[in-house]
């Protein structure tokens, strides 16, 4: 959420000869998405986001990325296609890191979504699984169920019960009743897998963007509609649950692509895993984090609320 | 150089009720200008920049900056005007910070500017020492010459020679040479303070803005060219000196506004007080600042070294 690799407005200029885009008129660095440095450019023809790829995304995955922003984008979906140069090229090098030139998206992220807004969520959620059936691309989850177990290993059990006393144990069981539990049985596909409301851009109720596929991956398919659930029906801290957002996820979602009877069942399930995903993600990154780094640190025991509150209510998942 | 206040989108499409500037229509959070947070916000009507004022701008001085920016541009300067709202007003409260929408300005700020732009620099200079020549508003610069002697106790001796061996007494010598020579007799006027290439927006050869004017003050009117030649005239690690890019400042400057026999003479005084005065401000942050903390700190020896070079070269402002 910062700008990591300063890039100089003469460095912009001239990497931007390589493209018909126009003459650089604006650059500002934003403070956007996961660890990129990204840059909102503005040529005398358009706008873009430059994307410098920080230590999290591996450039080895940026084809994947590049290729479904493009299928996704030329079958109407609203994602940002990548820009090609005009020898055709989408990944470049700029100040020793891989870069990409993105289509610049209008729109808002909400921090408090309405029923409306949640609704064109699960439709556009929809949307992009229906567009991305004919897609052939895979990408193995890296932050997939079986890679849980490694994840709370490498957090420790103490520095899990320092966060909050007891957490070692609640995600050791948690995890051994997912691996009993997870349907892996239900249609896999490519997911966003991490459609949190900011990465979904808006004007009004209708949804112009989703953008930060850098977690899009292969996995059961109704586990995307899981974790958009995570993500979207709960305040900040997770400690209040809105029914109405989430029948109104659920329904805009249904309305556009179905939920089959055996997806429906297994979201109770699936919204378990999302929610220890995130919280066992955040706890790593609190542990492993300094209090006053560049990085926000986000509080991991909002994404325990969220779990304790599946575990306790399975019949949430009505509309 | 980050976003410190966290303004929701509802937030700021709530603020914008206050004004009639249209419909948000993005909001980027931007990394930019000194310590305030900086979002760059477009509605179906134009673009601005919000900005929220931390701890460094003093609330009573916003009256001061928003009335010159209000004079300078509407002598056709270009600098960014402050939008008043529907009752007249220009100074908001956001999430508990004084706020301004600014007008957006178009351009790039340089890193290595070329001769063509020191020169345009230099005019747009002059041409803001014009156009303030009939601004009433004083403020006084508490930055200036007696709060150097301050600043250095507050960094302190031991610290100041941790930076670099034998910099508190390179400091306290420079000190008394600047308060016996110190250039009082010429004409004072209200000055920008702090034009560094960062604070120049162009377009080519051309500066279309002047931005963040919270350090402008009354001062003496040639210490406004002073801080800007040490601002421009190096490269960053102040180790190589320019004199053509000296040459096109001075000049620049002398054809818009004029430079007096007097001012001319005291220029390489007023440099080394510029000089002086960003290595003490950026020795402080350096020792108050954590290396791992979310401002990126500044090297004083960058300063350290103008400095050298202006006790060295006294005949170097021959433009």
């Amino acid at each position: 959420m910062a700008v990591y690799t300063k890039v100089s407005a003469e460095q912009i200029a001239a990497f931007l000869k390589r493209f018909e885009v126009g003459q650089l008129v604006s650059v500002k660095g934003i403070a956007e998405g996961v660890e990129n440095s990204n840059y909102l450019l503005e040529t005398d023809q358009s706008r873009f986001i430059l994307t410098l790829y920080e230590k999290r995304v591996d450039p080895k995955d940026l084809p994947f990325f590049i290729s479904l922003l493009d299928h996704l984008s030329a079958k109407g979906c609203p994602v940002p296609p990548v820009i090609a140069d005009i020898a055709g090229e989408q990944i470049h090098e700029l100040c020793g890191k891989f870069a990409c030139l993105i289509a610049f998206l209008p729109g808002v992220s909400v921090s408090t979504p309405t029923p409306g807004q949640a609704a064109s969520a699960g439709r556009a959620l929809g949307g992009m699984h229906l567009a991305a059936r004919d897609f052939a691309g895979t990408r193995q989850n890296n932050m997939d169920r079986t890679e849980w177990d490694k994840l709370a290993a490498s957090c420790g059990a103490d520095e899990l019960n320092a966060i909050s006393e007891g957490l070692n144990d609640l995600v050791q069981t948690e995890l051994r009743a997912l691996e009993k539990e997870w349907p892996m049985h239900l249609p896999h596909a490519v997911i966003h897998a991490d459609l949190f409301p900011d990465n979904a851009l808006m004007l009004g109720d209708e949804v112009t963007g989703i953008i930060d596929f850098y977690f899009s991956c292969t996995d059961i398919r109704a586990y995307d509609l899981a974790v958009t659930h995570t993500a979207w029906c709960f305040s900040d801290d997770g400690e209040t649950f809105d029914q109405h957002i989430s029948d109104a996820l659920i329904t805009g979602y249904k309305d556009s692509f179905g939920l089959s009877g055996a997806e429906r069942e297994a979201l109770p399930i699936l919204a378990r895993g999302a929610a220890l995903r995130f919280l066992l993600t955040r706890a790593y990154d609190w542990i492993n984090t300094p209090a006053d780094a560049l990085v926000t640190r986000k509080d991991p025991l909002a994404f325990l609320n969220r779990l304790k509150f599946y575990q306790q209510h399975r019949n949430i998942f009505t509309a």
